[in-house]
């Protein structure tokens, strides 16, 4: 297990891959973002974008779900606080598939139990950059741990 | 319909209501941010929160729900660029209701189609704020729909 002690601006993987299908774009935007763009394949083919794009949420959505299979299973991560600079940069569309990297940018101490790690995440599907943020995640420090395991 | 020439500096709506479920919670998780401080009545209750809290991603989603419902429905918003500053400030629990406030907080012009607007969005349940963000929406000019009828 990796602890906050542990994490080092720097600090890089890659994670994925998550293979998006029209059914679960259109299944998540008729439940949070009912937009014609997101749920409905002909009006979607007459917009600007030509067919079907997924909801910046549910791209955001997808690539946390990389996350926490592949990167935060072996660390000591506990809640995030917030979400800086999401952008949706390109669109996301049936049979992408998906992958992310997460980067560490900055780290600072939080409380006697805690310390507060700044990623940047980018999520690609194939080439192309679809989705950048910088999440602010509370990681439990190593010492928080022991005081828990001897009381 | 309101355009892009039409949003104002200090034009404030408020949206809702969405009943947040133990079941939906977990639903949503289960898919997307399966950590059992969202997914598991009993380790949850063993955490630190006391009981199932709901993802972050998704009481932003629930948000979006309401913002698509209420908001945006008259609204010429086409697509968003980002969110920025998205914050998780407290526990969303199985029974809270949420509600949205969204002020307008800055437009500029961004092609000879489409203007963006940042927004203020402030979720509360009950008397609790908890989640805020500004979204980063671009919107149609009421010149350019003009153009289009005419084409």
């Amino acid at each position: 297990m990796e602890y906050f002690e542990d994490v080092t601006v720097g600090d890089a993987a890659t994670v994925g891959e998550y293979e998006v299908t029209a059914a679960e774009m259109v299944e998540f935007a008729e439940r949070y973002d009912p937009q014609p763009i997101h749920t409905d394949e002909e009006a979607a083919a007459d917009s600007p974008f030509g067919g079907l794009i997924a909801s910046g949420w549910h791209t955001a959505a997808m690539t946390m779900r990389l996350l926490v299979d592949d990167y935060y299973q072996d660390r000591a991560a506990l809640a995030a606080t917030g979400v800086d600079e999401l952008r949706f940069l390109e669109p996301v569309r049936s049979g992408d598939v998906l992958t992310a990297e997460v980067e560490v940018r900055e780290t600072e101490p939080w409380d006697d139990d805690r310390g507060l790690v700044r990623s940047a995440v980018r999520t690609t599907a194939g080439d192309e950059t679809v989705l950048t943020m910088e999440p602010l995640v509370l990681w439990e420090r190593r010492d928080a741990r022991s005081d828990e395991t001897s009381s």
